[in-house]
């Protein structure tokens, strides 16, 4: 812990003005490419979900001029109802990436910075940079306050996720270091998010509150309103408020040479990351053994215990709880060689061979089995067994999706939300964002059919 | 603390929903109106501070439709952005209304609820009603969660404010227990504003976020927009998360019986309020023994020691810094008989009249004296000493303002800020609040000149 007179919010007003895309290595703006693609497709793919048309009929009497589209639909209003549904709709299907910390990082920048660029006729380019400053400072934020803060219930995506919005937005908007510090403030001071709205649509408004509020700040921060200019380390400010372990040394620590953005992780399955390696398993052994579903007699898991605690469903009755069901990820991934969001749906856990294959499936907690790890036995009626280890699952930092895998998730998150001609164009648009003069017609491409 | 499984979120949203115009005492529908011509005088005369302006053109490009008025402006919004806006003007001077709990009430409500009622035609006695409400509410939640929760650094004006805004907002809507519940929970998870932020502008933003958060909450719920159910007293909600010292019992503590309006105060003078005892006993002895500055020797003045610590400094050379002299307050007040925003303007604090005065002003802190009591001695060239005693201070709870008090308050703010012809019109438009069918009138009374 540094002393109570330090200036972390000094130190990171002035890294975030200062860090150069010259500065950026070439691995870093590949990755946030990465992000940005998957980003468009959770964006799009999310965009057609109840919580996203209801907050649309409930706002929509208030929406300004149309600077900016809601991507996969053919809403246009003022960037700041953009950014706040483009938000809900990134986050709103648990689909969007994941960094170590917890924090999902581009559900709360994107949506600000896509918004603002598209208004203002920002480069590609542009919007990395601001997107990669943004992250670097927003998941050194959440360390700085973890474990505490997490713990005791705020959700990081959107307490963290604001200060990414705002420091994004101001680096979009030329902001001085004194206008930074001020949008740094400004950030800190909306900075909330309750845990306990897990389950319901307000998990996903949370990184669209923290869009919207991170743009708020940065615009009224560049009009010259004040606020502290210690607000990340002041006794009354973010760190100290938000924490009972606050660290300031973690804030600036490494800023501008080590890139935490390297350990951003996209989820290829659409559920949670710790069912992911026993599907893998199941996907491999179908495709290298060539399964079919009437072969197997029963299926056997060895998973780690947290899989069985927060996954443990035998008999799932709706898409959501088949989410929460290692039996029912398994039966899908071995029946559709897929764990999309198709295979969560309500239909899809009633389909009776899934239902089936679901009865023969046992899974066993073992507490040496690491987290993203899993093993999978299958045993055929006659008398065969297949045996698949996975050691790192898909889409963790160990095992990164590669860029095929990620178009795919990108296609089926887009295939139905548009025109089919269009998501071809628009995924290459994603990958050349980097050498786009203006972005807005990679947003043009990411709205709907009429 | 009442049990972990207790239901106080479902006990508030229910008795929200349920308390009657019919239920509430003809007093308490006076103090709200006597809170509202407090409030409409505050934001008027707030409304030309550099701090609104700022924002409005910072904000400008993202307004909606014109649904309603900034008051004291020619501005018209979308009814988030007059929310936001009139919230900031409302608290900007520090001159409005005060619970005991230091939770100010108006600031946070009001702007949200005029907003709505003048969007959707409402009448003044819904508004009064709506305002109630809110207050009983969000005066009780801010008492259960101190005091750890303001010791620890955040802004209850705007943490607990939100609640009074997205319930009020319900109340106004019509919400049922359901979706009253979600506003509620939507206002949970949107509570936020660190103390870290006074001294800035962005202290004042704090009621107008509120206000605007609010009334975003309401609406969404209103279209179906779920939230958690049990968002005050679950183990990761408001209580538990923004607090070390949750008491769920006081959150609906007398609630329909026990009216905290009640204890409502204003302020009459434009400064903090531990010096308006002393200032009370300068105007009283100017005005009963028809003083005149040179005629003064000394004064020597014996004040609580909270007076000291905030308000010691002897050579103020702002407006800003006179607000925080006890010396500057009591030589303005004899000198122009009256302690209103010009008394504490730049300007003011370098009259020489009053710097040499202020010279004479003698301070002694006794540990005895209340902090809204205070006693002061005036001696005379020619030998004669005068003393006055105040135990408590006008506006206090004790010693409440009187109509023609809070009407020259009114009178004061208003001036300058509109065409004098429309001050009269206005002040009886407000009183008759309760017999308006549509608040517009009264709205377009509060608007500037051309």
């Amino acid at each position: 812990m540094v002393a109570e007179n330090s200036s972390v919010t000094h130190d990171l007003a002035r890294l975030t003005v200062s860090l150069r895309w010259e500065d950026i290595p070439e691995a870093v703006r590949h990755e946030a490419t990465r992000a940005f693609v998957n980003w468009v497709g959770c964006a799009v793919g999310g965009s057609d979900e109840s919580t996203v048309i209801t907050a649309i009929g409930a706002l929509k009497p208030l929406f300004g001029a149309p600077q900016a589209q809601v991507l996969g639909t053919l809403v246009r209003c003022d960037v700041s109802h953009a950014a706040l549904l483009n938000g809900i709709s990134s986050h709103v299907r648990d689909f969007d990436d994941t960094h170590p910390t917890a924090l999902h990082p581009s559900a709360p920048v994107f949506p600000a910075l896509v918004a603002l660029a598209e208004w203002k006729g920002i480069s590609g380019a542009q919007l990395l940079h601001a997107f990669i400053i943004a992250v670097e400072a927003q998941t050194r934020l959440a360390t700085s306050v973890l474990p505490e803060h997490y713990e005791r219930g705020w959700h990081m995506t959107s307490t963290a996720g604001v200060f990414g919005a705002a420091i994004g937005s101001g680096v979009l908007l030329n902001l001085d270091e004194q206008r930074m510090r001020w949008a740094i403030g400004l950030a800190a001071t909306q900075s909330s998010g309750l845990r306990d709205m897990f389950g319901s649509m307000t998990k996903s408004f949370h990184p669209g509150r923290a869009a919207q509020s991170g743009l708020v700040a940065a615009l009224l921060a560049g009009e010259g309103f004040t606020s502290s200019d210690r607000s990340i380390e002041a006794i009354r400010g973010f760190g100290h408020v938000l924490s009972g372990t606050f660290d300031s040394s973690a804030v600036v620590d490494g800023f501008g040479s080590r890139f935490e953005l390297l350990r951003n992780m996209y989820k290829p399955y659409a559920c949670g990351l710790v069912m992911h390696a026993a599907i893998d398993a199941a996907l491999q052994l179908r495709e290298v053994r060539q399964l079919t579903v009437d072969q197997i007699e029963r299926v056997d898991a060895e998973v780690s215990p947290s899989v069985l605690e927060l996954t443990g469903k035998h008999e799932p009755t709706t898409g959501l709880e088949g989410k929460f069901s290692i039996f029912h990820a398994i039966s899908v991934a071995l029946i559709d060689g897929a764990a999309g969001e198709s295979q969560f749906s309500d239909d899809a856990v009633a389909r009776p061979a899934v239902v089936g294959l679901r009865k023969r499936i046992y899974a066993r907690a073992n507490p040496k089995v690491p987290k993203a790890a899993a093993e999978l036995t299958i045993s055929l009626h006659d008398g065969t067994r297949f045996s698949q280890k996975i050691s790192a699952a898909r889409g963790t930092v160990d095992r990164p999706l590669t860029e095929a895998e990620l178009e795919r998730k990108f296609r089926d998150q887009c295939s139905g939300r548009m025109p089919e001609k269009q998501v071809e164009p628009l995924l290459h648009a994603c990958w050349e964002l980097g050498r786009t003069p203006d972005i807005s017609r990679v947003v043009r491409l990411a709205t709907a059919s009429d």
